[in-house]
């Protein structure tokens, strides 16, 4: 709770000090080194990436060169405009547009000057109103991280894992001056390791992540996202480092925002393969419907909030419904899942319905209005996009999938400028400390679109690195 | 930002400390003073009683003498599922818990210890599921606390107006100690007056109420609410209270929910007699509709986030329309309101149509919908409760008035446990530092509704003040 005094006697020093290593830390990393500076990554689990290693690798960008090639019209003010709706207005308007108008920079920087691969596919995702999303190869950030890490292992970097920030240390004149952390941490033992100095001679850069997995924190500031609630980050993403620049009186925004994922699977743990396969092939393809009607009731493209709050209020764990050609646009996660029985299959659709304990006749009912649609290209009645290259369900095998929400995102977090600076409860920033990714906050509002955090990690952590470096 | 030094030689002591002088800080006042601790309020402007002196007057409360006697059955329950219901569960149900059950107790207090008077009527606010919402005798804030100074004029408790909180002062173990505050202040000249200190024996309390007029600190929080949003609240509701506790490491909840009252006139400022006619005789015994379309398009009587979200969607200034018997519901307001031209009388609804420049066949249909209603005792279609007590659109004059949301309250602030004390981040009370009304957050989650505010700033204030000296 108090100012820790400095040390006069520090145990080590760098140039920049980054906590986190996830894609945010490690771009800023990247930047500080490439401009010269000593760089230390301090990372509290035992591996490194945080997690960025468990996202699906999905980069919203406006004008891609996939866009052009398939003639999509997008632009940056047209993405901003879809955060801003799913944001419900609350979006920080310059930190909107810086990340939209970097979003074409950002993924040729991933190519260019990381290696990193994507498929060659385009997706819409919910809540935005044109396909903008390219993959890495993998459909895993770990295509990502992987090559970030190789390229600050090129810049002889320093990442040092369970190394667990305790606190900011700033002077009497309240310039951020290093950290203290405990080295040789271990994750859930707050007493493990000891207790370790380090100053930064140039500044201090949170990239601590969301909150996600941190249930007193979270419940507070929503009490239905208590332990009963699931999660599909991993479980470091907790809120330390926001509280460490809470405590020196930075400003926090929207942290009551927090995103359910619409897509979470029900019968596996964490993010998992079958929130993949329902984002990319039942949302985009298919349809989701409520077991006990048998009748749809959302728009499955519809955004992250929208579907997630639509199907909290059916009380019901609901039912994702695709053919095997809408089943074809997640492939690579469909054998994994099955094996798990995370997706189950079916010759028939009536044989699908009985198994999840629906009225057949109006599941049927409702399939077949969704199929009409296609037939007549005409408006779905749940409003939802028909995308080009899907069709209606009526190709067997068709693939059940059990669907709850899950917390997956904190839209809230520090206040930060378009310089990555972190601002205190006066306006100002706080001399030295800079802060991107999940643990900044005013980027999404209210709701973030899917593929939008991953572009802004790395741009908002690139950004963070040279503000760091600059003065 | 800093921590303050505890100042070796303070300018004055006292016990207890509040910094506010609304319903909240009076009541903690009067609680701690007659258990014989010496009390010191602290009020920065001229006149004493903050924005309580602008509130309708109204309180919420379950099981109230009136309700007895109307045979209404309520139950603090059935308030408290009321007020989670419009607070999208974000409600800390403990504190939500807390206030409806001690809201006949604290309606009690007001007559039977302060003398206080009110109307012999229920009404039935917005997003109240049935009648529970008494009101002064003079529809006015004013009649409670001029009997609650009164009360602490014969108590000697000293209030020292023009007194500026700057910071609150803790020692090295972070025990809160006093304040420092500018004496002699004037609003709005940040450098007026001169720096002072004092002790508090006991404990500090904040009742600085909330942040709506401040819009620097509300836009941080939801940037569509700039200086072209006006706001309901006098000039002085700002957040420099709020903010010297969370440097201290307070935890702030629920700050991005800033709430917009549906009611308020477009053609005068501040909250005002319009709001109080529009939400007392419009809501309850008219209809609003918009004048592009002539139509309703939400319930009346719906949750004030519901209202105003309506009303900013239709992107026009929309028009409440009351009759002569709907209009004596707000009887003491319609004259002043005449006056000044913020209600206009028509002798004939096609009169009233074409002034506001409306369809006026569309709005005379509108109007004979809602007349049909209660002819046959059914649902309305907007689904608005048909109220005892009123009925169609019938009895000339008819009235009309120009209604557009102004930001009205602020749901977010310190978190607090149900002893009033401060929580810190590491979820820790703040040793001897308590808050009460609308400085803090939770009890409300996403929206507050009418007249719930007045009895949790009476009864967590005295629950401070009782706790303030009981260690």
């Amino acid at each position: 709770m108090h100012t820790e005094p400095i040390p006069i006697k520090w145990n080590e020093s760098t140039d920049v000090i980054v906590i986190g290593s996830g894609f945010a830390g490690l771009s800023a990393a990247i930047e500080a080194a490439e401009a010269g500076a000593e760089v230390m990554v301090l990372e509290k689990m035992k591996i490194k990436g945080g997690n960025s290693l468990i996202s699906d690798g999905a980069l919203a960008v406006a004008g891609s060169d996939w866009q052009v090639r398939d003639g999509v019209k997008d632009s940056p003010k047209r993405m901003q405009s879809d955060m801003q709706a799913a944001g419900l207005g609350l979006n920080h308007p310059e930190l909107a547009a810086l990340v939209t108008r970097e979003s074409r920079n950002i993924l040729n920087w991933t190519i260019d000057h990381l290696g990193v691969r994507y498929m060659d596919r385009l997706d819409q995702l919910g809540g935005h109103s044109v396909p903008r999303s390219v993959t890495t190869h993998n459909n895993s950030g770990v295509a990502i991280v992987r090559k970030q890490l190789a390229h600050l292992k090129s810049l002889q970097v320093n990442i040092r894992t369970r190394a667990y920030l305790t606190s900011l240390l700033r002077d009497s004149q309240g310039v951020v001056r290093g950290v203290a952390y405990r080295n040789g941490y271990l994750f859930g033992q707050p007493d493990s390791g000891e207790t370790m100095t380090l100053a930064a001679c140039k500044a201090v850069i949170l990239a601590t992540g969301g909150f996600g997995a941190d249930v007193p924190f979270r419940s507070v500031q929503d009490p239905r996202l208590d332990e009963r609630i699931a999660h599909t980050n991993h479980r470091g993403a907790t809120a330390e480092g926001l509280i460490a620049a809470l405590k020196l009186g930075a400003t926090p925004v929207h942290l009551s925002w927090i995103q359910l994922g619409p897509w979470a699977c029900a019968d596996e743990k964490g993010f998992g393969k079958g929130a993949s396969f329902v984002s990319y092939a039942v949302f985009s393809g298919g349809i989701i419907v409520n077991p006990e009607t048998g009748e749809r009731f959302v728009n499955e493209l519809a955004d992250r909030k929208v579907r997630a709050d639509a199907i909290l209020k059916t009380g019901q764990i609901c039912i994702g419904v695709v053919d095997s050609a809408g089943a074809a646009r997640g492939e690579e996660m469909l054998a994994p899942c099955l094996k798990r029985a995370y997706v189950q299959k079916f010759n028939h659709l009536n044989q699908l319905a009985e198994a999840y304990g629906m009225p057949a006749g109006r599941f049927l009912a409702t399939a077949k209005r969704f199929n009409r649609a296609f037939g007549d290209r005409k408006q779905d009645e749940m409003g939802k996009p028909l995308l080009p290259g899907t069709g209606p369900i009526v190709d067997p095998p068709f693939y059940g999938v059990r669907i709850w929400p899950k917390v997956h995102y904190t839209m809230g977090g520090l206040r930060i400028n378009s310089r990555a600076e972190v601002i205190d409860l006066a306006g100002k920033p706080i001399p030295r400390l800079f802060a991107a990714g999940e643990v900044t906050g005013g980027f999404h509002g209210a709701s973030r679109l899917g593929s939008c955090a991953i572009p802004e990690c790395l741009i908002m952590g690139r950004l963070a690195g040279k503000s760091a470096v600059k003065r």
